[in-house]
């Protein structure tokens, strides 16, 4: 718990209260550890046992109401001003600080869309409707997806510092795993391998450890989502590797390709060389077009477009995704125009905002080209966090 | 992820949803590694990115409907037998599904009352109605609380011996712990030895780190949810310490109660040693009643009544949780009849939930007497999972 941070945090949700015109942020939680709220790590910086109010008011006011015995434990954490405890029911504190207060707009953490502004859970949804059922709060409640989205989005200059760190480690590592890796090698040793440097450098993985990283070998891989099998390296095949670290609480998400040399060859086969160009390419293309207000789906439309019209399928995932305290982080992204993005493909991008650069191509009999960069959006455009990848990595 | 239990945990929510009457059990989640619903642990075993269905039917079958980028790693880990992607919308074989085995009853994890039952999101769960409003099974949708609290209240026979483990290991600890307190040392000083411990021996703590162990010396404590502080143990002082390990996924929730001697004592002082006995005796009163059948709140009133009737305040929480997973497990509990616990002081206690039993109460200018014994109810009683304490443990 970085506590510097969840300060910066509280004061811009504090900013984007004002600028939203919602009165009240209320994060409604019990039992936080298990079922996780992820707007508590960013303004909050805690868990709860019993049913919690976690209050940031447009007016300035932090105030949380717990269960009296998780009272010393928030107030040792010390990001909010005001602790409340409660023992028998939190109904009379709760309704005092809304009496006392009178919001007319209560932000609570549901989205349809986006999961990240989703962390309220529908039964607390049904006691906080119980709460309010015979008070004049009974219709404020409105979803405070746009609150997190832009909470999240607008990454500070310690946000950002942190993520380039985490994005340099990654890449230092890579290197490291360009040297290990030979012929008859598995996936599976090249993910021990990653695993180690990342346990002895004291990081945390990015996301699950059942497939961060993922590795994968020549034609007939696992898929995006698989971790490590017992596929073995063999010459002639693309090797590519999805991995991130977290480091002081922030991601980052990278991607690489590699190439494994058959004998007597001293460059990458024809194929293989312009499955890397096309892919470069996309990647370029689609960089070269981000700036605050355009939509996700255009920036994925871009590097989509270009693969296919070189011949290869397209990829059946979205271009790019936010990065930040998780992996998966933010609202808008490059998503293409799915269903199952709902609105989010056709929302502006803003300032701040940390994305990754992500297609993907398959050259058939060798393997899968793959390469995630990362990009923070600027005021005019838009900045690689990461040092891309400009050469296929050749191993003998 | 132990397949084993894993699969036991299957075979028994189908048996559970035959005796319940409840068609289907359908686990409703997107991205879950970042909210998790605590369900997909004991039924799954790995996490999903995009919205998914994971469907166990009362038939028997297990269906799991993902984003294709997801079905390798579904397939990998097993534990379902069908496994369908999707790439645009999970709308076309999710109905696929429930058109071909047309459940009449779809049990979806939602409860007001019961945290671990709540583990779909308020915007899932608006997904999903509007997923179901053009069909039949639209007003299908109930709680799936009793067949939750069912499923993680009754271990099976490898569950009991996993957290047997921790109970054993935890003891173990508590046993070294107490030839390293002495007066001088602080809380800070005793929590960081047992978190080595518990690194050493590669097992995990049972809840955050922030609190476990929680360490409390002396009169003025911090509160039982709180970490370790710089309070020094000083001779006179009652220390308590709060703590449990997971073990194979299995956690352990264990209090022991130490008394430093002042100089000159070689027995605890009166008021101190009538705490302990007054506190133990609670243990055994509450213990001797629990029985399938009996209310939770119960078997609270009667350690209580107990503590209030020889003098000392009520303890401000329950005398017990079931234990299990997660540290705070099940449905119901031994909890007392306050508003903040719903329904759940008043639901029957059944065989093979295992609870804690640990009441609290203070012994003035000395400290907190607590103990937490772990029970497991039988077909006429219970037993317990712990070695009681029975005497105060002395420090010189």
């Amino acid at each position: 718990m970085d506590k510097r941070i969840i300060q910066e945090k509280i004061n811009q949700a504090i900013e984007i209260l004002n600028e939203k015109k919602i009165d009240l942020w209320l994060i409604f939680a019990r039992e936080s550890a298990t079922i996780h709220d992820p707007s508590i790590d960013i303004v909050v910086g805690t868990n709860c046992t019993w049913q919690s109010a976690f209050m940031i008011n447009r007016n300035g006011d932090t105030t949380a109401i717990l269960g009296s015995l998780d009272v010393p434990n928030m107030e040792m954490t010390g990001t909010f001003k005001n602790v409340t405890g409660y023992v028998k029911s939190i109904k009379e504190p709760f309704l005092e600080y809304l009496n006392k207060h009178k919001p007319v707009k209560i932000a609570v953490n549901y989205s349809v869309d986006s999961n990240l502004a989703d962390g309220l859970t529908h039964g607390m949804f049904l006691v906080l409707n119980n709460l309010l059922k015979e008070t004049p709060f009974k219709d404020s409640l409105v979803s405070s997806e746009e609150v997190i989205a832009a909470l999240r989005g607008r990454k500070s200059k310690t946000e950002l510092d942190y993520m380039k760190e985490a994005v340099k480690e990654t890449l230092l590592i890579f290197d490291m795993v360009t040297n290990f890796m030979k012929p008859g090698k598995t996936e599976k040793e090249v993910g021990a391998f990653i695993k180690r440097i990342v346990a002895e450098k004291g990081f945390e993985l990015a996301w699950d450890e059942d497939h961060c990283p993922a590795v994968f070998t020549g034609p007939d891989t696992a898929g995006a989502h698989a971790g490590p099998t017992d596929r073995v390296i063999e010459k002639g095949h693309i090797i590519n590797i999805d991995f991130g670290v977290k480091i002081n609480g922030y991601c980052s998400d990278l991607q690489r390709t590699w190439y494994v040399f058959e004998d007597g060859q001293d460059t990458a086969p024809e194929e293989v060389q312009k499955g890397f160009d096309v892919l470069k390419e996309s990647i370029r293309k689609a960089k070269a077009i981000v700036k605050p207000g355009i939509t996700g789906c255009e920036v994925d439309d871009t590097a989509r477009n270009y693969i296919v019209e070189n011949g290869y399928e397209e990829y059946q995932h979205a271009l790019g995704h936010q990065v930040g305290r998780v992996a998966h982080d933010g609202g808008v992204g490059f998503y293409p125009r799915w269903e199952r993005y709902g609105k989010l493909p056709y929302l502006p991008i803003e300032v701040g905002q940390v994305f990754t650069i992500e297609p993907r191509l398959t050259v058939k009999d060798r393997g899968i080209v793959t390469m995630e960069e990362e990009i923070v959006v600027t005021e005019n455009g838009c900045e690689y966090l990461s040092t891309p990848q400009e050469e296929l990595i050749l191993i003998k």
